[in-house]
């Protein structure tokens, strides 16, 4: 366990990481204790939906640490974090739409395209914060066309033929990177320099992200493990 | 583990952190490993009275420590813990009611009122301790109405008409929230100022909160766990 310092009642910071990394904590033990209820189909979805909130506990504590350690944002492990957790998701997309005949050239580009999001989107909080807004630019481009994608594209037609709880699942979460994953670019926004200066004054980067990742991360694993249960039916 | 140092014999509030934290593992390993035995239905019932006093445990170890190093009210980790666990415990209420028809919305309605109660009962205990008295009445005015909700309103209408067990476990856990959930505004009273002073003195908020987490957590999960016994049949 983490060492134990004092917080400051008013360190709102710090309490969204404890929330954090418990809240995904105990979401990683309920996927990985309840997925073998399932067959073998959805079992593999709900591990991976344990994977995300597992990896994203682990980072939690690292954050949570250089937070009270340093009082700066761990914007190195929340990258670290979001490389792994993030095509995880894409995964998590595909796999849903597997049974309907999706192919994996179909997950590897949303996977490539949440990378170019957050390699760019690195370089701009990190590296060259002067450009901020050039590679947060880049970034909401790659956002935008994995919006289109899983809203109009490929996916959207292959949930369409596969109907039912499947087509109700992948509208869900289409929903969710539409609006769940916007959060970010707000947090961005209110932490790094640019012409938006002064929109988000008084808005911490890291609640939002936070917030942001407490909703997509163990919210999406939500939707998941709903359409294994109205869909599977259990093994016993 | 943390290190380990001497505990002064009349440490009372450090023996109740002490004692806590192992009776909240140990009730852990009991539902994780027992909830196999039963159907999904209840099982995921079972798990979550599992996560409750797992994410109490842990706390637990933090806040023993914390006693332990500087001598006070953990006061943020206590508030970490129950934003997590008060909430899950309004989803045992609808996991238990789900069979007769309860709705998400039902939920959500009391996740809501008990998140109102718990943030404005840090506000008054940790950030605006000279008005605690007016941050307790609002969240007082929160709990009642969670309390209001479950002894007669929707969810008591959908125990009713499930009946049998169902009704009897959910008239045991109204009995929680009215009886158990009350000892927490006094330990508030205890450890905050106020016109209350004096009434309590002598008390310790956190032997107080102590107390009311080991019956809450772990009587509330038990309930659940008869339930699940007495209207299942095990597997075996
Ligand atoms: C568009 C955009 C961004 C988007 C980030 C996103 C969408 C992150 C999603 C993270 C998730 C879903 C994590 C949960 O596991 C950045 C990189 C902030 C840079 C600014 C522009
Ligand atoms: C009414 C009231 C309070 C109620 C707290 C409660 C009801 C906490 C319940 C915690 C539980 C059940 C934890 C177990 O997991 C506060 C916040 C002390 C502030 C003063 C007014």
């Amino acid at each position: 366990l983490a060492e134990i310092s004092k917080m400051a009642a008013d360190d709102y910071v710090g309490f969204t990481f404890f929330v954090g990394s418990m809240a995904m904590m105990a979401a990683s033990a309920f996927f990985f204790l309840s997925m073998n209820d399932f067959d073998r189909k959805w079992k593999t979805s709900i591990l991976v939906s344990g994977l995300i909130t597992f990896i994203a506990a682990v980072h939690y504590f690292y954050m949570r640490g250089y937070w009270e350690s340093f009082g700066e944002s761990p914007t190195f492990f929340r990258y670290v974090d979001w490389v792994l957790t993030v095509p995880l998701m894409c995964v998590e997309f595909f796999l849903i739409l597997r049974a309907a005949g999706a192919k994996r050239s179909l997950m590897w580009r949303l996977i490539i395209l949440s990378v170019i999001m957050l390699v760019t989107g690195y370089l701009g909080e990190a590296v060259f914060r002067d450009q901020a807004w050039l590679w947060g630019l880049i970034s909401g481009i790659a956002y935008f066309i994995i919006v289109y994608d899983i809203w109009l594209g490929k996916a959207k037609q292959l949930a369409t033929s596969a109907g039912g709880n499947v087509l109700k699942a992948h509208k869900t979460l289409c929903w969710f990177v539409l609006v769940g994953w916007a959060i970010y670019p707000l947090g961005y926004m209110a932490g790094t320099p640019g012409w938006y200066d002064g929109l988000f004054d008084g808005l911490s980067m890291d609640v939002i992200y936070n917030i942001g990742d407490a909703i997509n991360k163990i919210g999406f694993g939500l939707v998941v493990y709903n359409l294994a249960v109205s869909s599977s039916g259990s093994k016993k």
